[in-house]
């Protein structure tokens, strides 16, 4: 590592990224000393380089998708590292009464990689170039280990946030400034919206499953995408799709021999979740080779292996566009999987919340729902959840929490208990439940706002097909680096063949070989990915996450300065 | 109940109540059928008398906090007969996964009555009188079942409105139309709130415990009102209280051998949380006699009980002002609380949520971190959450899901687990922030917003401290009826003494008497309220929950209709 930074600094600087020389020691002697931190606070678990079997009890699941090393103790070494806190602090709370003892288990066993390690590590290096300008090797923190599109400056889409604010403060509704400054189209949307609160009351609690007039919106929304009938009573608006998989993991888990088919790599709010309701994550593995195909045979195999044992598998969850995969499935394949959850009679839970992000013009996204509508498969025929988020889509409102699930093919005394369970919340945010209407009813042709409507969301989509593009291109060029082409979603996935000293040097750090290259690739540049490690990937391949959502003025620079880091850490560690 | 509604029918009418003598048989002969329903479609559960326990494991949380009667067995019969499936439609849904028998059992357990059988009845009602106007004798459902002012007609805070438009739409700050339709203070709190969050994206995730800035302005407020510091870095922003106290739940229950020391009567947000979870719930019972009063010999009774039985007892949870009994704590009661949970280990779980709702001079808020701090317990020596929400105080911004909770005597260790389980939902949403920002830093004095705000506070809080006093007379004036002192919080808890000829008819119909009362009361008069059980009371109490909330004007008619009909009810059972 010192190494690499040293003659990253010496060579030629790119517009985007300035290297401070004066201040690479620095950067050197804390990460030197992060490394031996971690070597000696703890060791509560040993590196291993062995893959964990097929079925993952959510005692381990991600230690054990984890190829090698803990995780856990990672984290926990960087919260001491970034905190002022030595261990003489931490037994300052030995007269309190929670302890790692004493916590609830499931929780310690959670593993949450996208927001983990080297999240935290990012964070501490913004805090520093905030307070000490020039105090890395780099200007800024480019955030592209989450899916967080307006975090890296995309604007919001104007129409939507006319709309919210309209529905915000209502009372300027009728004053004539308001014409001047919203569109005439956004006013009557915030009309009709109004219209369909009870009481107009945005400040109220709603129904349960959200307001019904935006249900029956959404309905509608599903219907012309589909051309299938949408019930607006099926619809549970919620903060996000993460609160909605909750509810879904907490209806199906009841205990460990309770098992969920997750795809391998997965979105790691899925073994999560599973971990946080004591259930245990099937894995059925993606093929790389075929671009991340999802074959069914891998479904009946690993569905065959984990029945041995024991296991009630009840569901199978699809991410479609993949995260962090990127594949669109084709339809055929869609076909098949509604075959084998009906015949093996698993819940499907369909993640769809990259289905307006499809950047390849040979593939389309298809809903589940219309898939298994267009076989002749009604309501009672198959469970089938989609998930749907504001945060992903053109639109990439990520902080306004607004999603809704879809529930179709529960008996009403299921359906009873999915609304208790929603009860308990009492509901979601209003403003989220207006943007998920919105989403799917945007303005149309003939409208106001249609035309600034329609430009700003082909500006976004062509431009993350030009980055996706772009980035695959450079990813793929890298010495030892396969990468799958984004044809939809928000990520790529690219494959590093890490020379056996880097591998090496990582077990020494005890860290995992990916997560070692990334802590690597964050002190050098300030890019930020997440480790294959946090998502689970096939034993002994390495991987990482990467968005295409950084402002495509700055792609080019970022091309070059993960290129020439790239270099260089290849050059310290081919051994 | 036909007897009570005739006599209703043929009384002179209130001004606000209109009753339609002609539907008044339709009525009738619903609420038979679904009395018949009810005995009829199932009989899982039998009907009991007998009290619980002291101690209550999650498998029967509520069911035995019911004092007679299965609750889950009305809820299933509400449903049906709500909705237009009969038994051979369940059956249809015989090809599908996921039924009552294969569920997770947790959930089967967890009851939630403020959104249960009686608001599912209303619903129905409700949506009777908007096809068929006039098919009940009264013109509209007033739902006093919870606590969300908004749903009946009070008005958001303008200020909070203005900022919290312009936070959602930046884009016209700039805007000369902007100064005619928003106050200047609210323009420049925009500004402010902008430069806080990183790119001024409000629409991108933040950090995971919230916006840093946002925190800092909270943790100023709570500094203002205690007098004792406040870190940012405890402070950690969620949709509203309810993910809250689940976020602790989850961290402090491994199995059902921990426990929770929990009011009751309590607000079922805990009992639901403990049930899905799967802990114990360890009561203790809150003295009517002394205006529900918390005394520390019952805690220490009922948690020697508890350990005595192998219950890890892990917290108090403590509700401040009490829902729904309405008792704002002394400082010397709340002393001996903190006392009793550093003596004993117990997290202090202070839910603090009503902490702005106050209407007796007597009486005055203290936040449980004060008390604590201003006894000498610093930090390292008690570990207390204390729970805040933008839905109650006099803002009452239910639909916004906004709140935070303020972690304090956690080690770093566990600190990270609870980063970490909050890290999982990625953030809470950002408007919902905002507005815990904002209602921890009003407009002050000089402010162009401050004499417009104060006049919007003190009308809707004296307003309220009329309402409640109304109400509480009223019911105190019914025959059989006591009802404590609103000090606080926005609830009256009313104990009824039923007649023995009403106790036996909701046996016969296989109901909590309560839920009997409430039942017809509801089809009576379109006045919802909560059934006592459905928050736990000492065996043989029968009470209802009663939101102070309706509008002022309409009170005077719902205290004569509420009259008139209490009069009926009991000269019909009177016996």
């Amino acid at each position: 590592m010192r190494k690499v930074v040293k003659k990253l600094v010496n060579r030629k600087r790119s517009p985007f990224f300035t290297l401070r020389p004066l201040f690479a020691k620095s950067i050197m002697r804390r990460f030197v000393a992060d490394k031996a931190k971690t070597l000696i606070n703890r060791s509560r678990t040993t590196c291993s380089s062995s893959f964990p079997p097929p079925i993952i009890t959510s005692t381990s699941v991600l230690q054990r998708l984890t190829s090698s090393s803990s995780s856990s103790s990672q984290s926990t070494a960087v919260l001491r590292f970034l905190s002022t806190s030595s261990d003489s602090m931490a037994s300052d709370y030995s007269s309190t009464p929670v302890t790692l003892n004493n916590v609830n288990p499931k929780v310690l066993k959670c593993e949450y990689a996208v927001r983990g390690e080297i999240v935290n590590l990012a964070q501490k290096l913004q805090q520093d170039l905030k307070e000490n300008p020039g105090s890395h090797p780099f200007d800024e923190i480019l955030y592209c280990n989450i899916g967080n599109p307006q975090s890296l400056a995309q604007q919001p889409i104007t129409f939507f946030r006319e709309v919210l604010a309209l529905c915000d403060h209502p009372l300027i509704l009728d004053k004539s400034e308001t014409q001047g400054l919203f569109s005439a189209d956004s006013i009557e949307r915030a009309f009709q919206i109004l219209d369909q609160i009870p009481g107009r009351a945005t400040g109220a609690y709603s129904h349960s499953q959200g307001i019904k007039g935006l249900r029956d919106t959404i309905a509608s929304g599903i219907e012309a995408r589909d051309g299938f009938p949408a019930d607006p009573n099926d619809i549970f608006l919620t903060d996000g799709a993460s609160p909605a998989v909750h509810m879904m993991m907490q209806l199906l888990i009841g205990s460990e021999n309770d098992g969920i088919l997750c795809p391998i790599p997965q979105y790691p709010l899925y073994s999560a979740s599973i971990a946080l309701h004591g259930g245990t994550l099937v894995p059925y593995y993606l093929d790389e080779e075929t671009g991340w195909g999802l074959e069914v045979s891998e479904l009946e195999n690993q569905l065959k292996t984990a029945k041995s044992k024991g296991i009630n598998v009840r569901a199978l969850a699809v991410i479609n566009p993949g995260n962090p995969t990127g594949q669109v499935l084709a339809e055929a394949n869609q076909r098949e999987i509604v075959e084998f959850c009906k015949k093996e009679g698993l819940v499907l839970l369909a993640d769809e919340v990259y289905q307006e992000n499809v950047y390849v013009p040979e593939k389309q996204f298809h809903s589940f729902k219309k898939v298994a509508r267009s076989m002749g498969f009604g309501e009672k025929d198959i469970s089938l959840v989609s998930f749907q988020s504001v945060s992903k889509g053109f639109y990439g409102e990520c902080g306004k929490r607004g999603g809704y699930m879809e529930v179709t093919g529960f008996s009403p005394e299921i359906r009873e208990q999915i609304y208790k369970v929603a009860s308990v919340n009492l509901c979601s945010n209003i403003s989220g439940q207006i943007l998920a209407s919105l989403v799917m009813s945007p303005p149309k042709v003939g409208d106001e706002s249609y035309e600034s409507f329609a430009a700003e969301k082909e500006g976004i989509l062509s431009s993350l097909a030009r980055r996706a593009k772009t980035l695959e291109d450079a990813f793929s060029n890298l010495e030892g680096v396969t990468c799958n082409k984004a044809e939809g979603a928000m990520y790529l996935f690219p494959r590093i063949n890490l020379p056996d000293k880097a591998i090496k040097a990582a077990e020494e750090a005890k860290i995992a070989p990916d997560a070692f290259y990334a802590r690597h690739l964050l002190n050098a540049t300030g890019i930020v990915v997440v480790p294959g490690s946090g998502f689970g990937q096939r034993p002994g391949t390495w991987h990482f996450r990467c968005t295409i959502l950084p402002q495509e003025e700055k792609i080019p620079a970022i091309v070059s300065r993960l290129t020439e880091f790239h270099k260089l850490f290849m050059d310290e560690f081919r051994g």
